[in-house]
C-alpha cells in the first residue's frame, strides 16, 4: 500500500517518517514534494570507472539560478533530510519538472527502510534549463512493507549534500563480503 | 498492494477506475497497456526556465508515422482518459518500447489519486525512431492506498492532449500558498 | 505492500520467488541486488521502426570490462533468472550505478507476475563508463498483488540473455487479437 498524503502527514507527526524541514503545503494526494539543495557535483575525468574513486568538482547554485547543459550528469541533493524505519521510500521527478526535459534520477528510484539523510539526485537535462535552489523538484512516496525489517546500514547512511558513487568500495572489499550494498 | 489485471478489469466495470476507451485485450497481468495520442508538442526557445511560460509548437503524427530525433524532448499524451478516486496510479514504458531506445517519462512515473484526464508523456529517444499514433506505448499500474484520501485538485486536472509545464504558476503564486503542487 | 529483504529471502526459500543464482549477501532492506550478464546487443541500422525486425550485433564483455559510449542504446541482461507466480516485480538501478551516469532501464521498470527468465536491461550512459560482467548493477523489488492472478504468457517468457524488441509481432497479428502484450 502507498501512503496517502494525509497518512504521510500523520506519520511525520508521530516521527515514524522523518521529513525535515517539513511544510504541510508540500503534501500531495499520495506523495510529498521535496526541494533542491544548493550544491551540485560534477565528475571531471573520463571514462568513469566503478573500480576507482572518480574525482568531482563542486558548484554552488547562485541566487539567480544555474543553467544545466545537456550531455552532462549533475549530482545534486534534496534540501530535506528524509527517511523512515517503518516505511519504504521511492521518489520521482514532479511531472512539472519532467515536462521541462529534466530527469532527477537515472532509473534509480528506490530507497531503503532505515536510510535517513539528504537524498542524492542525478540531474540530466535534454535541453539547456535554468534551475533554482530551493525549487520543489521531486516527490517522495512511502510504501507499507511486508515482513520483518532489517534496517539500512550502508555506505551512504546520513548523507549531507550530494554524494558521488562509492561503488569502488564493493570491489575493494570483494563482493562476497558486502552485506548491504546499495 | 498492486492491482492484478483481473482486478483492474473489475474496478473499471464498477467505475472505481476510469480508462476510456477501454479494451480488455490491453490488460496485462498487473497493468493496462495504453495508447499514444496523435498530438506532440515541442519547445522552441532555449534555455528553458521554470519561472516563465515556455513557448511550444504542435505536431500531428501523420498516418505513416513520425520519426523522433535524439536530443529533443517531445511532449505527447495518452489516447485514453485515465484516473481514479480510489487507487494511486504509476506508469511505465512497455518493455517492448524501451528496447527500442525510447523513454516515455523522465523519472516522473507517479500520478495522483483524483486526477482524471489524458496523461502527458515525455518522449525522449536515443536513436532516430519512427512512432505511430494509437500504438500501445505504455502501461499504467494501480496501487491500493493506506490512509484518508484528499483528491487531486491541481493545475493539470482534466487535461486534454499533451500539456507543457505550468510550473511558472508556482513562482507567480509564491510557493508557500500552493497546496497541491504537482 | 513491498516485501522486505527478509521476506524476499523467505520466499526464495519456499520457491514462491525464483532468483537463481541467489546469494544472501545481495539482499537489501527491501530489494535484491542482481548482476550484469556477459552479453550485450546493439542495433546497427536506423531509424528504428517498431513495425519491422531491427537487426542487432552482439558484444561479449571481456574480463577487463567494456567502455559504454554516450548516445547509444545497449541491450544487456541480468545474470540471474528471476520471477514469481505470486508477487509482482519492479526493478531499478542501484543508486551507486546511477551516480555514475548510467540508466539500466528507460522508464520501463515493471515486470509481470508469471514471467520467469533473465531480464533484459536497457543500458544508456551519459558519460563514457567502463562496465564489468557480473557487477551488481540493479535491484529487484517484489510487491504483493490484490485480485485474482492471470499469469504472464507473453512473447519474452523464459528469455535467455538480452532480447531485442519483438513489438513488430503486435503489428503482424493486429493489435486487437493480442491478449498479453508486454
Amino acid at each position: 500500500m502507498i501512503l496517502t498524503g494525509l497518512d504521510i502527514d500523520s506519520k511525520v507527526k508521530t516521527k515514524e517518517i522523518i521529513i525535515s524541514p517539513y511544510h504541510e503545503e508540500q503534501v500531495n494526494p499520495n506523495s510529498y514534494n521535496f526541494r533542491l539543495g544548493a550544491m551540485i557535483k560534477v565528475y571531471n575525468s573520463f571514462p568513469l570507472d566503478p573500480k576507482v574513486m572518480n574525482s568531482v568538482e563542486e558548484i554552488i547554485i547562485p541566487e539567480e539560478g544555474y543553467v544545466l547543459q545537456p550531455n552532462r550528469l549533475y549530482l545534486a541533493s534534496t534540501e530535506e533530510v528524509m527517511g523512515s524505519n517503518f516505511y519504504a521510500p521511492t521518489f520521482a521527478a514532479r511531472s512539472s519538472i519532467a515536462r521541462l526535459g529534466l530527469f532527477i534520477n537515472l532509473s534509480a528510484d528506490l530507497g531503503d527502510i532505515g536510510y535517513i539523510g539528504q537524498w542524492t539526485l542525478q540531474l540530466f537535462t535534454i535541453h539547456p534549463l535554468r534551475i533554482y535552489r530551493g525549487m520543489r523538484i521531486g516527490q517522495i512516496m512511502w510504501w507499507k512493507p511486508q515482513g520483518d525489517i532489517k534496517l539500512y546500514n550502508g555506505k551512504y547512511q546520513g548523507s549531507n549534500g550530494p554524494q558521488q558513487t562509492q561503488i569502488y568500495k564493493d570491489f575493494e572489499k570483494g563482493a562476497s563480503k558486502v552485506v548491504f550494498n546499495i
